[in-house]
């Protein structure tokens, strides 16, 4: 007795349908890097996605055929997305901060048919347009040229969305990993409504028609964190902006009375700043949403003290990516300003789709008791099964997938990222956590950067290295550093010797290249060993 | 390439898997009918429903099974629901306010081979038990017998739930139409956890972590319109309660700290009486959810007044129940009071999910333009295609389910019941809505209830017919009904008769019993005609 309830697909263009219908005539803001501003609804993203859809057919692409977008957040983006998706392709969004090869080799890897793109990458296309071997349409997104509106504006609208299995892909972002070649998660259409639905939610994203939701973080990372799936569920007024610098920033949320927004801990830090210079008010914020990296306890207070909460969330691109969100636990109202920030400061709860355990070396579970470590796996609806083109599974004979981080979960349920998992430093069984020992190393003053590797030991297997870059003005000693040091962390985690450098290799997106540091350092004879 | 993204079913246990690991010692309260508390939690209901689904295998119960359940609200009744569920079996909520007949229509439907009762409906139960002929085990729930805790007491809770495809049968739940046989709702594992996912959200039910739950609608009632299922995703406290009186509601409400609760229009006109002659308190309520029938305007107001907000929801038990909600727009905040109001008073906005639509008795579908009126249609992956056991679909060709229901739908998809399909009044090719017409009568003084039906016109087709009980005070006349009305509604929609009566005919769920009315003035000639 299957089926006593209808069949209704989850589906991707049901989202954009149902904010046509219900919400048609909410606004979707755009500011342009130029500062001008375009406003247009979620009827009148519909409509173009409509027109787009017609246009890609003209061009004779078919049901899975790859668009690819090189563009920062705009409506016409977002038009792409539904458009493309609505003819049955594969929205593909490329991270123009990728170093060249990389963008080639995605580009290529992808087989993507068409690309569009902001004009303030032009440059960047002419570098890269004579390694591409497959994409034959080039289409501008803004500029005098206007490729984007003069493609779509001859068709009549007059569409169906193509439909089909909710298991098919419609969307494909690549991992910028630190190793190998880049792999791409394809995301279903499924995966990515089911996801939807969990970020409205008030421990979540938080969205009603009430919101107005400005999603800095770029549509090519993460899916700006699956917001322009989830907002036309809700039907928040949607502001995008081309334009990161902290006072256009800060302009962009008094001027559209933003409640809603999410970045990455950069974005903020330059707020803050922005902030403290100018005297300038946040409006009508209520929620910042911080990821992509931990969010600074210091950053966090900043917001909390001035009633605006904070989420703190951690995933991945392969998690859609919501992992787990810095959800309020149920006593909230009764805790300390301090309490708080300790809660919010760690990476927070897991939301009904998510499944996360910790394990030992061994594949044990460990038990979530604040203290023990683990690799951390993760299970659910919207998490990768398998790369795009890759027949092996991404996941254990369980169905696990290991993220690659190394954390604690508390008896609350709140968890807390320690370490990467090739990062951590394996010393007579027990784990250091580099980035721990890093964050102290960095609290002394004189020292500008930190990197703690693993390096070979006789007795203990690893023991820790702490490479340090000095402040220009100071001329820190080992000696001052291991003395900091011993009132931050355990004894034995105290690095068996600090040796000072003049730079440390970083990735594209800003983060320690630590492959380059343990290649570096593999066979590294410690002098007190 | 399907697939690339994780199988993880929409399975019903998966619920409450997620609330024992995340929230699994967030309290779950019952308040029994003898003024009793009992506290358990989240981990302690799944501890519990595995020893259910183990002692339900041991009476002999499979896969596919009918549990039946004639209880209140409780958290052994939540056990009930989990552990049928989760050992493959079909939880059946059975209403104990039906009448005798119906009751043992649909007990011997269901084929149900377990009852748990509540020792309150023991002389039921009697009165039944002879009639029923599937039923092998009655377990009563509290009282000196104490069989439902004796049940579980020797199991060991080592239970893994019965998998299986989503679209696995869960629950079933008649609906106590107005004609013929009631007919069974089979919902399924995926379309209660879609519905599940929906309720969470801020412009449905808003639950958090931080919110404390109660909902007073039973759970016979359209499964409370499934909150012991939203639940769990969130975390949110539970309370239930068995004790309806306005001074234990009251009492519940202020000594549990509730933020949200749901309930019919009823329940809180009793509140509002108790809370009138008390000066009583109600607490944290933050949100009210008022469904089932039309929430009048004063009761609106009593709430919006106190800083509560009422969600005015409407739905069916073919819905699961959720159809549309009482969302606040997006300019809540600058509306005045009494805007508010003529907002919430209607029925509320489609949430995604719910594709709805208005249609003329010719089917062609009718503008939202808040005047055109037409039989309201939904489709949505919680809605009936077809009633238990019955082979043909209960939609159309398109996949529309008929309500029933006639509506008007407003340019900002708010919403607006105006009649029954079978009670609007047809009069020379247009709709009299019967109940804006009762609506009416019964704000003239001296009218204690009224009813208006359509009778035989031999040039309008039909003309409404008003019977009027006048209360016991007054001698209203039917000239001053009349001069009421005229002030009240359009000219044509005026009664062409009215008539006084003693008393009119009711459900068993205390709605005007229509069809009764219908069949009696059939055939009436009115005076004027």
């Amino acid at each position: 007795m299957l089926g006593a309830m209808q069949d209704w697909p989850l589906r991707i263009m049901r989202l954009l349908d149902h904010a046509e219908r219900e919400h048609g005539g909410r606004e979707i803001v755009s500011r342009w890097a130029d500062g001008t501003t375009a406003r247009t609804d979620y009827a009148g993203v519909a409509r173009d996605s409509r027109k787009l859809a017609q246009a890609l057919e003209r061009l004779g692409l078919k049901k899975g055929d790859r668009v690819a977008t090189l563009a920062m957040n705009h409506s016409r983006h977002m038009v792409t997305w539904y458009g493309t998706i609505g003819m049955g392709g594969i929205i593909h969004t490329v991270n123009p901060r990728l170093f060249a090869e990389q963008l080639v080799y995605i580009l290529n890897h992808a087989e993507d048919r068409v690309l569009c793109y902001d004009a303030a990458f032009q440059p960047l296309i002419d570098a890269l347009r004579p390694h591409l071997t497959t994409i034959e349409h080039y289409i501008v997104y803004d500029g005098p040229n206007g490729d984007f509106e003069a493609l779509i504006a001859p068709e009549s609208g007059d569409y169906a969305w193509v439909e089909g299995d909710e298991r098919e892909p419609a969307m494909l972002c690549y991992t910028s990993g630190t190793t190998g070649n880049p792999k791409g998660v394809l995301y279903e259409h499924r995966s990515t409504v089911i996801h939807a639905m969990a970020e409205v939610c008030p421990d979540i994203f938080n969205l009603s028609a009430r919101a107005v939701v400005l999603p800095i973080v770029p549509m090519f990372h993460a899916a700006a964190w699956g917001l322009p799936f989830a907002a036309p569920i809700a039907g928040p007024k949607i502001v995008f902006t081309a334009d990161y610098t902290p006072s256009a920033v800060c302009e962009v949320l008094n001027d559209e009375g933003v409640t809603h927004t999410a970045a990455v801990p950069t974005v903020w830090l330059g707020l803050m700043q922005y902030v403290a210079q100018t005297g300038s008010g946040l409006g009508k914020l209520q929620l910042v949403t911080i990821g992509g990296s931990a969010a600074p306890r210091n950053m966090i207070e900043f917001f909390q003290s001035r009633g605006i909460e904070v989420g703190h969330a951690w995933g991945m691109t392969e998690m859609s990516p919501i992992g787990t969100t810095g959800a309020r636990p149920h006593n909230w109202d009764a805790l300390a300003f301090d309490e708080k920030i300790d809660i919010i400061a760690k990476q927070g709860r897991a939301p009904f789709g998510v499944e996360m355990r910790i394990v030992n070396d061994e594949d044990v579970p460990q038990p979530r008791d604040g203290t023990s470590s683990g690799r951390l796996q993760v299970r659910g609806p919207w998490i990768v099964q398998r790369y795009f083109k890759e027949d092996a599974p991404a996941v254990d004979a369980q169905g696990w997938f290991d993220t690659g981080d190394v954390a604690v979960i508390h008896p609350d349920g709140v968890m807390q990222i320690t370490d990467r998992a090739k990062d951590v430093i394996k010393s007579g069984g027990e784990w250091i956590s580099s980035i721990d020992l890093e964050n102290a190393a960095m609290l002394c003053p004189g020292v500008a950067e930190a990197a703690a590797v693993g390096v070979p030991h006789p007795k203990w297997d690893e023991r820790p290295l702490l490479l340090v870059v000095r402040t220009a003005e100071d001329a820190v000693t080992a000696d001052a550093i291991q003395a900091h040091l011993a009132g931050h962390v355990a004894r034995w985690w105290l690095p068996d010797e600090i040796l000072f450098v003049e730079s440390l290799p970083h990735t594209a997106t800003g983060k320690l290249l630590k492959t380059a540091l343990r290649e570096e350092y593999r066979t590294y004879q410690l002098q007190v060993a």
